[in-house]
């Protein structure tokens, strides 16, 4: 389980191109999540257009990287599948990415989660350019790629964090 | 990272202790999920009162679980460190507490993700019964111990689910 200590987010990739079978892998990590009532609202939207790749840097200012990436995945949430009301969905897309960033990780991919949903501006800009059914949402683009940049982890835990019984 | 593909939620568990090195031990994996603006939003009420325990089936029906587990460990978001508007804390939330489920795992405990936000119900009986201050939301109890139950794991990959460029 190293992927969970080692995994940062990449922000320079190489242009090395990333396999289909490789993309699979970790969407099918991706689809081992737990969900709210086992919804699995999720479908993914694999993009390797470099001119689709641009386009995200021009209204969103943290995807700068999928400049260089080879690869982003959008993750969307399929809300008509959804027995919860509220935010549950978002919670299970969440839980997906980080597999799906974990699994990367593993076969030596890096990744970075770039948020989408709740902005509304990002959110209805991708449904257009995705061409996404009006119930169809989605919530992130992650990054895909080889690396281009070793980034240390720092220790993360936090003793303070943990509270025995109450607060 | 055979935890991705292994875990499943586990509703059955024996009454042996978990070690609190253990416990600890699933809440560092947690704090190295990644989070927006690197916000890290995440505090851990771990509970292993009897009493408090059992206290949570009284009002959620889905953690009825928690009359076996020997441990629950409460999931909090600090929304005063939250630096974006919205609900990307919620997805920090989620991708820790999945970190926190594969390493259960990858040590041989069993976990159950019961939501809690954003029921407002069940959100302010857990604020309440923990001592929550006003700006701490409890997201989830999950439920630890080791499995008294053996689950196979279905194959969860939909190829339908994985689009390329548009839908």
């Amino acid at each position: 389980m190293n992927a969970i200590y080692s995994r940062r987010s990449i922000r320079k990739y190489k242009s090395t191109p990333v396999e289909e079978t490789q993309i699979k892998q970790v969407i099918r990590a991706a689809s081992y999540a737990p969900s709210a009532g086992n919804e699995r609202p999720w479908h993914f939207i694999v993009i390797q257009n470099r001119e689709t790749l641009n386009a995200f840097p021009t209204f969103h200012p943290f995807t700068q990287m999928l400049k260089e990436a080879p690869v982003a995945i959008v993750t969307c949430a399929d809300t008509s599948a959804v027995k919860y009301d509220g935010m549950f969905w978002i919670q299970d897309m969440s839980a997906a990415i980080q597999n799906l960033m974990l699994e990367a990780e593993n076969i030596g991919l890096g990744t970075c989660w770039c948020g989408l949903y709740p902005n509304a501006d990002f959110v209805s800009r991708v449904k257009e350019m995705l061409s996404l059914p009006e119930h169809v949402i989605p919530t992130a683009v992650v990054a895909l790629g080889y690396p281009d940049e070793t980034r240390e982890v720092p220790e993360r835990f936090i003793e303070e964090r943990v509270h025995f019984e109450k607060w």
